[in-house]
């Protein structure tokens, strides 16, 4: 039986959730036969009741699981003849646990303030009262007003983007010679403003372009085929 | 014949350089031979002219190396059967350009805007023109107005260790089961405040300080050997 993978969709069928974009680079990775069910903000509740509230999740037979990390942790060690997401080394491990913070910070973040609004211009109808309600309570203001500095914030949000351009002068992969987890985690992070806001997130020449593009095609261009809506790649 | 390690020294022959204490961790790790011979900004033309203006550098036998990154790749190529810095992979190698870049920007500039006066305080008198003149034409600000506000950006400097603490949570070193060069990077920018300032940098019970003890520890414990200001280990 394989996998399911429950993913945040918005209209159009775009997967636009990083966090769920990173367990399905893993899969894709591991090549574990899995399908994906979108799902909207306002029913993942339906999906296990109240033990798992935020996407993604993973059944895997009997086994039900959420959140991204313990999600890899499950497939690496379920899986342990399959190809590893962290080449079996610790590093790799140790890399990915502070990429993954340091993107929350870095880019998930700031980018919530630049996209917010173009975010909730994208979401399936049924979400958006939802989306706004706990967005603006928590950042005390509207979805119109977060985003009141965006223009300025993209120069801001690039330059804190320059210490994956120094790791990726010298290699194709921040994991090296090819894409491991330290990779899908950026990406993901990227897929994110790729398919739901139509500012410029990226410029043009930025040498990171090369980098995703390259991550984009893989497994059959899976990327590059979403819906998009960035000025660029 | 020993390699020579051209490095920083206050008073007190404190070794006060980040950038100088990769070098030293390197050399150590690698187990090569080698003397450290203090010097004072105001004296590193005079090792090789205008060739090299900053710290460290080193010579081994006819050969003359500045920049730390420099240095350690010369290192892994010149004596590739000594311990490796990067246990020969390239993701290692990665993450310790991603870390060394970061360790800048997150480490580094926050806090040379809280210590640069108790640096001051701490170089050899010879030096100590050098460096206000400098310092304070790049800052635009005398030194005693850019600590200005240094108590409140303390607590900002520590909670941006966070993606740290986090890859620490689950083992000793950032690098896996044993130190290697992603260690020794973060080390190196935490020895500069040790031993110039005696402000609380990391607070007591924060929990890099159980992995920092671990890398005082190191070698003999030349790191806890070294003259020491900060409140703590």
């Amino acid at each position: 039986m394989s996998i399911k993978l429950y993913d945040l969709a918005g209209i159009d069928d775009r997967r636009f959730s990083s966090n769920c974009w990173r367990t399905r680079f893993a899969l894709l990775h591991k090549g574990l036969p899995h399908i994906t069910v979108p799902k909207l903000f306002t029913s993942i509740h339906k999906i296990s009741g109240d033990n798992h509230r935020t996407l993604p999740i993973i059944t895997d037979g009997k086994t039900t699981i959420s959140d991204s990390w313990a999600i890899v942790n499950y497939l690496e060690a379920a899986y342990p003849h399959k190809p590893s997401l962290f080449d079996k080394q610790d590093s790799l491990k140790s890399y990915s646990e502070f990429l993954q913070h340091w993107s929350l910070k870095a880019i998930s973040f700031p980018l919530l303030q630049i996209i917010i609004k173009d975010i909730y211009d994208r979401l399936d109808p049924i979400d958006k009262p939802y989306f706004r309600a706990t967005r603006e309570k928590r950042f005390g203001k509207t979805l119109e007003d977060i985003v009141k500095n965006s223009e300025d914030n993209v120069e801001q949000f690039r330059s804190g983007l320059n210490p994956l351009r120094v790791s990726l002068k010298h290699r194709n992969f921040l994991s090296g010679k090819k894409p491991l987890y330290p990779d899908y985690i950026i990406a993901a992070a990227l897929m994110w403003p790729r398919s739901m806001s139509p500012k410029q997130i990226l410029h043009e020449d930025d040498t990171l372009n090369t980098w995703f593009k390259t991550m984009l095609s893989l497994y059959e261009g899976i990327g590059s085929k979403q819906p998009k809506e960035w000025v660029g790649i």
